[in-house]
């Protein structure tokens, strides 16, 4: 690991910052050694924030690949790295684990035993069943300071290129604590989360599952198919052209990493494809409206959902 | 009806204007009378930019209702109006039927007779099978100087107050003319259109709207379905604050006016039918595999999608 200085540290001496943390570190706010594991758009902003708040002395990133690394280095957003999640995390007083949630099972087993006992834990998943499930599976006696955690921010972009400063400002942060959680591990996450300016909430792992399949998951399978769809129609290169400014928004979200949304389409299964049956049982009965010319029924329908946008967007 | 003076002709003498449109109008693109039937943000935005680029010489607005013609004369986007189309458009050489699609036939019914020999004229409806069939029962011996036409333009927006300069400024609008319509009237619907700034292109009525229901009121339908099935849910207050941007661009278009989108899906049932039964059949398959744990097929599709997007928007 190659220590790189900080650029958003410079005018803070970088040893009494760690000394700050140190054995206190669940006194205050101060994290004395990060560990990013997945240096993208989530792990990166992260980074970027905490560092420009000098609320964080070191930081370490990992990544399978090391291109990734490197460039996060070169961006000033890590200072170090390792391409091994274990050594990486090796004395960091927190970890964030921002890697696709396919991937979250075998990281959270390489860093279990390479951490101390002051360690946090944290991710960044869309999806918290299948988290919660695989941490107990392979963090053993450091489930306890493991807490599933889940920014809800981002855009279709990915990578460290996208990751920006103020990301999570004024966004939400949900967390799903179980029952076996430290409470002391959850108020250093919170903290950490609030510190970039995110408001945190706590929520029920089936709870959120449920929410973010219908708000977000959902949306993202419709926008998938139906560009697919358009995709495999005659004349599908001035599709675009053809529906003002809507057709462009409403499919925003298909530009997102389809790896990434794989993983979350697979690892939220059950909360998904209730909600799609859900969406297919309101499709169904509006357009059987539609064919038989129930006009009431298609105009009720509309205007009721345009109070609730107008409403709550 | 009282005349307003026109603040964006003021450089320009009207009654030369009037006299360069006359008996020889198809020979320029100047617009001596402009009959717009719905002062709305299509019709309004036509009319302001016409009258901007000094290729009108008056404006006469007509609608249902007194209230939108006096705000659209407040506004200087028409000179005078009446609530009556066929007294509105008596004399005039254009009249753009800018109303609702349900309201169409009828519209076209009272301008019969209202207008001469040279008018032309033309509308600018989403669906064009149910226009056409419309003018084909209403407009008798004025059917081939009626040119279905559609501007692919707008916003979640509507009414005058939202009608803006340049709004069709590098946008297409689609002319889908039948065998009985007059070339020249094809012409002057085209100059009309260009000289706003617009791109036209000419399709066959049922390929217009076969497109546009997979484009555009297809995924207003989807829209509407996915606001009312989450408006049904417990906890809808927070859902907006749970999905970072995506949901919000998602479901924009379901801001949209409920009795114009009621209309259009009316207007267009059959080609919305398979529309949604194509997305239906593409989603159903999604769904299985998601369902099975396919995650080969679900990535598969994902990647091809963003493809697509990222190619052709």
């Amino acid at each position: 690991m190659a220590p790189i200085l900080p650029p958003a540290m410079a005018t803070v001496p970088q040893r009494d910052l760690g000394r700050g943390g140190g054995a206190g570190g669940e006194r205050d706010a101060m994290i004395r050694k990060l560990c990013i594991v997945g240096t993208g758009l989530i792990g990166g902003s992260l980074a970027r924030d905490l560092r420009r708040l000098g609320a964080v002395g070191e930081v370490v990133g990992s990544s399978r690949h090391a291109a990734n690394l490197e460039r996060a280095a070169d961006l000033g957003v890590i200072d170090s790295f390792d391409t091994d999640p274990g050594r990486a995390a090796a004395g960091a007083d927190m970890v964030v684990v921002a890697v696709p949630l396919g991937a979250t099972g075998m990281v959270l087993e390489r860093i279990r035993d390479a951490v101390g006992d002051d360690a946090v834990i944290t991710d960044v998943g869309s999806a918290k069943g299948s988290v919660v499930a695989a941490a107990q599976v392979s963090l053993g006696p450091r489930l306890p300071r493991f807490v599933p955690g889940h920014p809800v921010a981002g855009t279709e972009h990915h990578g460290v290129d996208s990751s920006v400063e103020r990301l999570f400002e004024r966004r939400r942060v949900i967390l799903t604590p179980i029952g076996e959680t430290d409470i002391t591990a959850i108020e250093r996450v919170s903290t950490m989360w609030r510190t970039v300016g995110a408001d945190v909430v706590e929520m029920d792992v089936a709870h959120h599952d449920e929410i973010l399949a219908a708000t977000s998951h959902l949306p993202h399978m419709l926008a998938y198919a139906l560009v697919d769809m358009l995709g495999s129609m005659k004349d599908r290169t001035e599709f675009f052209g053809y529906s003002a400014g809507g057709l462009r928004d409403f499919t925003r979200v298909a530009s997102s990493d389809p790896q990434m949304w794989h993983d979350i389409c697979l690892a939220n299964r059950a909360a998904m494809v209730d909600a799609i049956d859900r969406f297919s049982s309101e499709l169904d009965r509006l357009t059987d409206a539609v064919r038989r010319g129930d006009g009431e029924y298609v105009r009720t329908v509309f205007v009721r959902a345009k109070a609730i946008r107008d409403r709550y967007s």
